[in-house]
């Protein structure tokens, strides 16, 4: 098939309906790109969600998949974009800081090497803050310039809020990828900690870091969980027609906008209306420590995987860095480190408990809407106790707050349970969506 | 102070010793690396332990070292082996791969960064397995060339066996520290899984993987424990005098070498009489399925996070690679992954409650002496249980086996209780050792 020029809807398609339609011959996957590529022409003034794009490299990747006779993967010809914290052969990769600029590895992390093995384009590097951590990069919110995207994958979900790509990946060690997605009406989806290998990925905290996908649909995101895990792809089931849910006020609950509050508690009321079982959950007093643990394991961490920056390009480091989670790092004692880690594996089995009564808890996402302001990438808090509980997550873009801007519910599910979660969000989405 | 030359006896020191006589003006840093260098250049022609040694690079970071006024840290001086599966910004890493022959990491991995910040002297590039899998390099054992000195960490084990530096850094996933230690008649400990981080290590699979280090003394592995959690040293606790041993022997023990059991039951009896509470623990039967666990945590994950080599650089992949961990990761579903990390996950409880009557528990190490043959790199099994529970243990050279090569006896400590495993590995090696 040759290439049938420049399309200016393609762009906007999610990726199972880009793969329906160039596996059906209507549409290259040069096509596709091209399409992709004249958006982002346009936008990427104003949105500036990439650190590195290079049109040429982008086209001869879809050229070369269009040359073959059948389709290569699952993938086939879909562009994806990748946080600019992991490693890709074939671009440069700075981790959001100035010391690594023009940095080129040697090799894809092994997230890229299975979106390329299934036949994926690589786009580009989404921009992300300083080594995933809080000082930002240059990217703006796609539907307000003088907005946040939220980070620290802000490239990723501007990118695909924008329609720029149909996916991207990010990653998470606090609330990396939901917060974007949330600010930027995307799914973003963390999974179960461990399943999507970090292999060629600059590790902020080990213990708590996960990849993140980020989609417009829910099947794209199973789509791509499937290629990532290196499965065959296979639908969502349906879910339940009277799905479990739990309503989940965290102990942090006051630092919501009262506007967030107030639509999460309508959504579990309509939720109730629509046909789902919908009962409030208080978690123990014991997870009121939460912030303090996630501190302790994050910044002790961290402190020591980026010994040799510290050592040897301490002036290149943002001061909010130095002043935040590596101040907190040296000041977190191993005793502390232990404790906090032996905290969370408790509460890992408190929740498990918990998770017999449900098939997902609803909670919230952020604060509210992106603030105006891009010194700040936004509150992180909601999002911590989940990332510490090694649990799988998904916001879903259901409401719009006081500026019309999106703000997405949060949806967690229970450890390798990420299918189910899946498939009730889809459920919510298509209810309430 | 002035270089003293070339002195034979320096390099059989321990890296406490050597601080000891660096601090006290008895030797300047200059000449511990040179006697080491000295050694080395004598062995290396029968050993084969290093991938990478340049003395011209050594000796110019102990003349810098010699130049400071003041001691730069705990390990000032101090000559430390790297296994070649661990960037370093100055020495090429080939991860015993052809396919990264040559290769320049941009920085160290955060082991090194940390073992430098402490002046430690980074001597080269121990000589790992292809990938700190099976398939071997060049090393033989420091007492016999005609047999392996174990591996992965195979060149770590003979350096530090054979007093080429008292301190080397390996890695393992299934008994690729335990192992060659055993065989080279060092102490190798393995920390808590998380505690020493991997950042900068060519993972094989994360959630097995640790560093695990290499030392003629067990002040010696606490003094670099220390370092590399970034902790002030500070000298073990005297362990009590009557620790409580659980003797444990494995489902596996039918594989062991007649002698080795013996040689254990042995110690366990001589044990008691030095006021030792010994006591035998049999593990649940729910412990059975070991080896098929370990196996699919270990090939689901390593396949994923080798796909690019995979897709690349086929044909450079070791046939003993492609035909064992990549194959068996092919056919290893998700499900059976997900099973066998919740299946380890119950266990690690089971043996939290074990632990709650035992300090440490002590078991084998190996199957016996180092086998004649440089194609395999000895029986792995004994680890694999271990490895997978997460909990610190440590080799420590108690007996001679019939060929007069030496056998390690592995004491298990709880998580988080590394200190009280050294202790009392200290308590057990000063009476049997």
């Amino acid at each position: 098939m040759r290439a049938t020029g420049l399309d200016k809807r393609l762009h906007a398609l999610t990726a199972t309906e880009m793969v329906k339609l160039i596996q059906a011959g209507e549409a290259s996957c040069e096509a596709v790109a091209q399409a992709c590529l004249a958006h982002i022409e346009d936008r990427e003034p104003d949105v500036q969600a990439w650190q590195y794009l290079n049109p040429d490299r982008v086209l001869a990747q879809a050229r070369a998949l269009d040359r073959q006779n059948a389709s290569t993967g699952p993938l086939h010809g879909v562009p994806f974009g990748v946080k600019d914290i992991i490693d890709t052969y074939d671009m440069p990769t700075s981790y959001g800081s100035p010391i690594y600029q023009g940095h080129q590895p040697v090799l894809d992390a092994a997230c890229v090497a299975l979106s390329r093995k299934a036949g994926g384009v690589l786009m580009g590097k989404t921009v992300t803050t300083e080594f995933a951590n809080m000082h930002p990069g240059k990217t703006r919110h796609p539907m307000d310039p003088q907005r946040t995207p939220g980070g620290s994958s802000s490239g990723s979900g501007a990118a695909v809020g924008d329609h720029m790509v149909p996916l991207a990946i990010g990653t998470q060690t606090t609330a990396s990828v939901i917060r974007p997605a949330s600010f930027c009406s995307v799914f973003g989806y963390r999974p179960t900690y461990g399943d999507l290998r970090m292999v060629g990925v600059k590790e902020a905290a080990g213990s708590l870091d996960t990849l993140g996908l980020m989609a417009r649909s829910i099947d794209d995101i199973s789509l791509y969980r499937d290629v990532l895990l290196d499965m065959e792809p296979t639908p969502l089931p349906p879910a339940s027609q009277a799905p479990k849910i739990g309503f989940c006020r965290t102990p942090l609950w006051s630092e919501l906008e009262p506007y967030t509050a107030s639509l999460l508690e309508a959504a579990a009321e309509q939720l109730t209306k629509v046909g789902a079982h919908v009962q409030e959950v208080k978690l123990p007093s014991d997870f009121d420590s939460i912030v303090e643990i996630h501190r302790a394991i994050s910044s002790f961490e961290f402190r020591r995987n980026f010994t040799y920056e510290i050592e040897n390009h301490w002036e290149q480091i943002s001061l909010t860095l130095r002043q935040g989670r590596i101040a907190n790092g040296q000041a977190c004692s191993y005793e502390q480190y232990c404790d906090a880690r032996m905290w969370a594996e408790a509460r890992r089995r408190q929740l498990d408990d918990i998770f017999a009564s449900f098939d997902v808890l609803l909670t919230a996402s952020v604060a509210g809407e992106a603030p105006v302001g891009l010194s700040s990438t936004g509150n992180p808090v909601f999002c911590a106790l989940w990332t510490t509980m090694h649990v799988p997550a998904i916001t879903v873009p259901l409401f719009t707050g006081p500026h019309g801007l999106p703000v997405g519910a949060q949806l967690v599910g229970r450890r390798y349970r990420d299918r189910q979660l899946l498939a009730v969000a889809q459920w919510v989405s298509q209810r309430l969506g």
